[in-house]
């Protein structure tokens, strides 16, 4: 069993069927916690929202915290797969970290509930919130580690850069995608790969 | 007026008196929204926490929202107060951001009511948690736009890259200053500081 099937276990459907209907309450559910709140937010309005009876919801999920814990792992696997899909053909990881920025700015546009849910989260269970970002940061590890014997990034604490850099990607998010479509992506990405590549100061680069 | 004295205007007290009563209802809403988070606290908290009568906190704050937007605006002054003392002498921008980062993470474990009642304030007024870091990038935008005039800092768009150094610094509190103390905070500020001095990137760097 890979891990992302265990993650989901315990409600996992058994049917392509089942499936589906689980993924349409998640996606009802992420529109109306984006939209109510969580608190707000009731089990009707979600099953309304994905045109499901209440038994239905509740073969899947025991209740609004699962549904919202099981819903912010469903969202980290889509942010992760369409970050991951973003950067298929880089040619190194200075130019994965620059295609990566830019379909993460992409992503938080198009879908404007992540942060909302996932900020939330923290209040309802913040072990919901952390494991997103460690599971984030988890790959993203491994993706530095690689790049550096590779030889392509500079030697480093790999966690403390992975969760600085998903700090700036976070912020950038929500003020130039979220907020305000005020700045470019373009400039975004090539303001950030400067940082990457030549870092803030201005006087000459230390060999490693 | 000072731009300072005009943003609190509204409820300023007039006497030193006055200003220390309502200073120690900030610190008792402060901890009281850290430890019952905003929605579960009630005025009798705070003004229990503060040792007032409820009618001492009316003539300060009109209730519970106003309480929270001067909170967090009170608490903005104190962080960058605190920042602003602990570079000074730095003999550069690059040397201000590492002593800034160290001052921010010991703030964090110093105050660790901060982050949950600015993620809160979020929902509470958007407004509240947007202006905080607003004014916190317009006086870092000053700096930023300062040092690269004396040649101490590459140029580039300040506004993004205060987002980028904001957002960086806010993921860095948050896990090793507010979760966990598993890293030293000299490993994270060397680790940051090598990422401004050198970028990410082994290879050369470029001049700007």
């Amino acid at each position: 069993m890979s891990s992302a099937a265990k993650d989901i276990a315990p409600s996992a459907p058994k049917t392509a069927r089942g499936a589906r209907t689980r993924a349409r309450i998640l996606k009802a559910a992420e529109d109306t916690f984006g939209t109510l709140g969580y608190h707000r937010a009731g089990i009707s309005d979600i099953t309304r929202a994905a045109g499901v009876a209440q038994g239905t919801l509740y073969c899947y999920f025991s209740g609004k915290e699962e549904i919202l814990r099981e819903l912010v792992r469903d969202m980290g696997h889509k942010v992760r797969a369409h970050l991951a899909a973003s950067v298929i053909g880089a040619r190194d990881r200075l130019q994965a970290e620059e295609l990566g920025l830019r379909a993460f700015l992409e992503y938080v546009s198009a879908n404007p509930s992540l942060y909302r849910v996932l900020q939330e989260a923290q209040f309802v269970d913040e072990a919901i919130f952390r494991e997103y970002y460690e599971a984030f940061g988890r790959g993203y590890m491994r993706m530095l580690a690689d790049a550096t014997r590779k030889g392509e990034v500079r030697p480093g604490n790999d966690e403390i850069r992975v969760w600085a850099l998903m700090g700036l990607s976070n912020f950038l998010g929500l003020r130039f995608a979220l907020w305000d479509r005020d700045r470019s992506f373009d400039e975004v990405v090539a303001t950030i790969s400067d940082l990457f590549r030549n870092g803030l100061a201005l006087d000459g680069k230390e060999k490693a």
